[in-house]
């Protein structure tokens, strides 16, 4: 049994039939974006140790416990969002390989030790901090939506803090800020290796990126095939339902 | 009628059928990358004036003469290449609106002027200078295909002292140098704004990337659909066929 709060779900978790995910549509709920990023990321298969930062109610750590016996930490900031991510692991006796931390982010260097992790994936806010009357009215979607207690290079700074020499950083965002991610991560010493474009239909612009660097690696960029989430009449293609649904 | 020397030919210019142009197997043909970013590149219709560096045998100047009534300039730092492109834009009656100067790109601002151009226009070399026993043995193709006369730095710094502000620069290179181009741009105030990959099949990492900068331009990058080059079944797609061919 678990405790559900008011509007929480007990959401399955796509192709993983045997995982839930509590989620509130009011609160939080898990996007396309994190789906992909726990399938891009590489990760090791039998230990390591992995942090997902800004984890929302560990929709990341959740779909990578079916990939990797390694350790996984995530950090959400959000005490809802925490209380949700805690109670899911729990229902799902995930508890001897994932623990979520309640806290911030920028003090996880600090708390945690630098360069003890070999794997480090974050889907950040994705939006600039607006103006205060220009900020979504819900809270919670505010905080997980906008650059309010993070910035992309906070992310950034933290993440190449966190990592180990030679471990990775995976992240996912928006075209738009392609530039800027790539900037500070040279900046702190995480080299981009690969990157790949997600294109909402075939003849559209690009309308996310999953990038992963390594901390002290060599030039060398990779580009990967570009993903397309829907055909032409509207439906997923077959490469995103195998993402999501486990389809072939 | 046309002077041709040793193995040049005078070959029709794809989609061009009234446009030829002079190239040889041994010293220079042109590439696919020249037409992809022939038709990648913004151009104004009536007018203006565009500068090609590392024109080779003038083929981006051809092509670009059939989408604009614009003055267009190239730049050749090989008299025999130099030599080509002059022929064939004299055999195509073309020398009111292309004029190629025999030249070192690097001499080009002070020679022209700053700011005098509204497009930049350049296919530079991809590779870093090798070691002079690991340089290609034909001359010609060293100096085309490697930084040997020039490195990506110079051909960046050299086009923004060219462009005016607002104006446009696009190139066209290897996804592995992608990240020093948009750092190169931004050092020498020129905004990246749109980005295509060009990938020679589904299902495979990018080859090629076409890339344009506004000079002076705010952040906003957009990333275009992808360009396949070929079929499943190793014929070109029907795109291709459109850009090199006029097909619909």
């Amino acid at each position: 049994m678990v405790q559900l709060y008011e509007d929480e779900r007990l959401d399955y978790l796509l192709a993983e039939e045997n995982l839930r995910i509590i989620q509130s549509p009011s609160v939080f709920a898990f996007s396309l974006d994190a789906v992909l990023l726990a399938k891009f990321a590489y990760v090791p298969i039998q230990k390591g140790h992995i942090i997902d930062l800004c984890t929302g109610n560990a929709v990341i750590p959740l779909l990578l416990s079916k990939r990797t016996h390694a350790l996984i930490t995530g950090v959400e900031i959000q005490e809802r969002l925490h209380s949700m991510a805690e109670r899911s692991i729990s229902y799902n006796q995930l508890e001897d390989q994932i623990q979520v931390i309640h806290g911030d982010l920028k003090d996880m260097p600090q708390k945690l030790g630098h360069g003890k992790f070999d794997i480090v994936t974050c889907n950040p806010p994705y939006f600039l901090t607006p103006k205060k009357d220009e900020q979504n009215i819900n809270e919670h979607f505010a905080i997980a939506r906008h650059e309010i207690h993070c910035t992309l290079e906070d992310v950034i700074r933290v993440s190449s803090q966190l990592v180990r020499q030679g471990g990775k950083i995976a992240l996912v965002h928006r075209p738009g800020r392609l530039l800027d991610i790539v900037t500070l991560m040279r900046k702190y010493k995480v080299e981009p290796k690969r990157l790949q474009f997600v294109y909402p239909k075939a003849g559209k612009e690009a309308n996310t990126i999953l990038i992963e660097g390594i901390k002290g690696g060599n030039a060398d960029l990779k580009v990967l095939p570009p993903l397309f989430v829907y055909q032409d009449n509207n439906e997923y293609t077959k490469e995103l339902e195998s993402i999501l649904y486990g389809k072939e």
